[in-house]
């Protein structure tokens, strides 16, 4: 079986499991930026129907995870665990959305490292046998987050120009062990990085670090160059951490740029929709990749894609308290065929 | 390999891990219980020798992780991975904590569920040979807690009688691949269950229906009754949620008094120490599973255990608007022989 070695935080999966299906839910500005046509549902009503931003962000897991099922033609009662997390304080999107589905379920803190987590253990869980088909879940809301993390809305603060966009959105896949693909071949857990970035307001600029440390001890672990990926993807750094983890390969004399994006640029038209250096949240890696990226997969424009969740792992608290903000980034890499 | 089956939730596991290692920190109230002689290291001082409480709590996990590495007489580079999370917002004191130790990291959210949650994990993934070691690890702190979910300390709130006192305490696990045991033998993995308890004051009772459907669920999974176990020990109903679990095996008729117990009772001494209903926090049964129940499956006093982390997956968010409280509880079944 694979195993780590000394320094190695690459596991290979001994049996590929598939991903049976997935789906993306988006909110007004998303359905409006340039992957528009890749969400399964999207709503111009920023609560989706109820009446909070809280409750809107969990209706998103609902259907996301509603989608799935319908897809995949399988029931709830079909699925045996569920990894799933959100941003919102105790991760009441996920537990609320949850509630009725019946299935057993891990919940997980990764910020915005959570699909790229998820998607890891569910690959994992089923590769060993413990599950027949498992999930991954994923959701974060422009307005929830706003005035959880930083003012309510009405107060109309202003941005700074490195300031990310909370996308409104959700993913979920289901993973199982038996399939066509594409598949999931590797995890590269992250560790956590930290370079003493404490300005909560350039995030990009802080998770940067640990996706260049974890995209470097991915491609050493497995002996490969970037350009053997069709698509490394960070999700989600923004504008100006994409710059930097370009940065930081270019120092090492790895150039990056042609088989290299970010989820957080790839969601928005940063100077079209205002978003300034892109998009973030749990929801954004999660919609692009279970929209969008998925789709690719499923149609061979990509063949072999590493798909990195990048966190910031600080509260409102930490950051008045003085605190600088630690990052993580998890990979895994998803190809059509088995390696 | 150990597949679930319809209807089943537990995963047994192939390749039993031993626990090398584990230690449990806990602050002044908790060093004046009953579980004194138990924990690897105690403080007089609620900060921990740090600046706040939130510092505080993440220095217990730091000193936890230590303990557990300096037991095990190893480094924490000799670690493949941990699974860690909290109670506080974006769960702070795990990323802190884990900062400067470089260990590959899965972050966790399962409220006072996270210690069985993380030994699962742990466990399953070293039975899988995803990793040599793996380390799980928690921690809350009173007033770190207290000032987040209810009042500011000096306000002076009154608690009511069905409330728990918030665990000053951090507890960490090392499993391995080779060692003579104790031995995690089996995973229940738990699904949310919400019956509609909307009384944040009374978590025991919010917490207790997931306690008894999980376990209920593990002893049918594999055909045992309460008796084959030494001990089935929930962390962290306190006396009412303990009362109720009791109540609903005795209307099932599988009396389970005489090998029936919760952390949260046996942490405190409830009427000494004015904590109510007993104690909570992510810290209690992490601190009692890593300190007290460890060693006594070391010297065999206790030869197989079931270890069932309850959490109360709520948030002040959702209390606000008015919303019940999902509920959550992960099995984990130690023996020290291989079954």
């Amino acid at each position: 079986m694979a195993r780590f070695r000394l320094g190695k935080q690459t596991i290979v999966l001994e049996h590929p499991p598939t991903i049976l299906s997935a789906a993306a839910i988006g909110g007004k500005k998303e359905a409006e930026g340039p992957l528009s046509g890749h969400f399964d549902e999207t709503s111009r009503d920023t609560k989706f129907g109820q009446d909070s931003w809280e409750k809107a962000e969990r209706q998103m897991q609902t259907l996301a995870l509603q989608a799935v099922l319908k897809k995949a033609g399988l029931q709830a009662c079909d699925v045996d665990l569920i990894f799933a997390g959100d941003l919102l304080n105790q991760c009441i999107s996920s537990s609320f959305s949850l509630r009725d589905a019946g299935i057993p379920f891990f919940g997980l803190y990764g910020a915005c490292s959570t699909m790229a987590e998820g998607l890891a253990l569910a690959s994992m869980t089923v590769s060993a046998g413990y599950a027949q088909r498992a999930m991954a879940m994923t959701s974060s809301h422009f307005a929830s987050a706003e005035r959880q993390y930083r003012f309510p809305l009405v107060y109309g603060g202003q941005r700074t120009p490195t300031a990310q966009w909370t996308v409104t959105g959700a993913g979920c896949a289901l993973v199982g062990a038996d399939g066509d693909g594409p598949f999931v071949t590797t995890v590269t857990a992250g560790k956590i990085v930290d370079w003493g970035i404490k300005d909560a307001n350039n995030m990009g600029a802080a998770m940067a670090p640990a996706a260049y440390q974890t995209i470097a001890q991915h491609l050493e672990d497995r002996k490969l160059q970037p350009q053997d990926y069709d698509l490394i993807v960070t999700g989600d750094l923004g504008s100006i951490g994409k710059r930097i983890v370009m940065d930081l390969f270019d120092r090492d004399g790895v150039p990056v740029q042609n088989v290299y994006d970010d989820c957080g640029v790839m969601i928005f038209d940063a100077k079209r929709q205002d978003v300034h250096a892109g998009g973030s949240g749990c929801g954004c890696s999660a919609a692009v990749f279970c929209g969008y990226l998925f789709r690719q997969l499923q149609q061979r424009r990509y063949r072999k894609i590493l798909f990195c969740g990048s966190g910031a792992l600080l509260s409102p608290t930490s950051t008045q308290q003085g605190e600088s903000i630690p990052s993580i980034c998890h990979a895994v890499s998803v190809e059509v065929e088995r390696s």
